[in-house]
């Protein structure tokens, strides 16, 4: 085991000032894209988001069209309260669930992750007046914040 | 069998006149859920779009919650090849896949189907300034209105 200081940062995927919410949240992992999948899982569940979908984009290509990918991953995080709560008040959410994590290969030992900001869906989906959606997107907003800074904290811990 | 006329119809999602193109086609049809499902799946796939992801949105809440929600199943659409070329020219683009298409019980044979609109997606990413990103999800964009344009023709020719 050799011992690498990780690199990691929590950026927006659009760096220019604008109003408009980012895209996503972005994190460097130093991890195998495998292993980041199950770390990224674990950070999502202790959030209160189940992984509900999982696509190996790589996987669909060469079996579908015999390329080959880098590995990336494109996992559907679930909070089901916030879910059921959105989709009784606005059945037109569901065009915008899951929210969508990705995990792509950068490297033998590092991955990027993003992780879609549901401040951002809101705003697609026109709902951005709605009140009660508003809230319930905020709540995810914060919650897949705080999955973006717990990976950052952790790689921030870890030798590999 | 009673012969019951089926309605049906195609709009967008906000009636509103906004330069903002439409989040998704919507579309009416004079099917239970689960009849539906199948005929949207057959109606993607004629248009290059396979069903990767599929979530019966009420199972998860009956599970998770112990709720009950009438059935909202939401289909994840990919079209490997756009797929495959977007992602070829922008990582980020795994964010905004697969596309969604829900199917929501309206009624007894009644069913609404919500096509989301690719190109609402590009206009999310920030990606519309990219003209080869722009291209792909106009494609893509073109495939998903034939696909509701074919399944309103088709229920105005059905009797249930």
């Amino acid at each position: 085991m050799t011992k690498t200081k990780p690199t990691t940062r929590i950026t927006t995927s659009r760096g220019k000032a604008v109003k408009a919410p980012p895209l996503a949240f972005e994190v460097e992992l130093p991890l195998p894209s495998d292993a980041a999948v199950a770390r990224v899982t674990d950070g999502l569940k202790a959030e209160g988001f189940g992984v509900i979908t999982r696509i190996d984009a790589h996987s669909v290509f060469h079996d579908k069209l015999g390329v080959a990918f880098r590995p990336y991953t494109i996992l559907g995080a679930c909070n089901p309260k916030l879910a059921h709560e959105a989709l009784s008040l606005r059945p037109e959410v569901g065009l915008l669930l899951p929210c969508n994590v990705t995990v792509e290969h950068a490297g033998d030992r590092l991955s990027i992750v993003r992780i879609l900001n549901p401040a951002a869906m809101v705003r697609l989906g026109g709902l951005e007046g709605d009140t009660e959606i508003a809230t319930l997107m905020q709540d995810a907003r914060d919650r897949l914040l705080r999955v973006a800074e717990e990976l950052r904290a952790h790689a921030n811990t870890v030798s590999l």
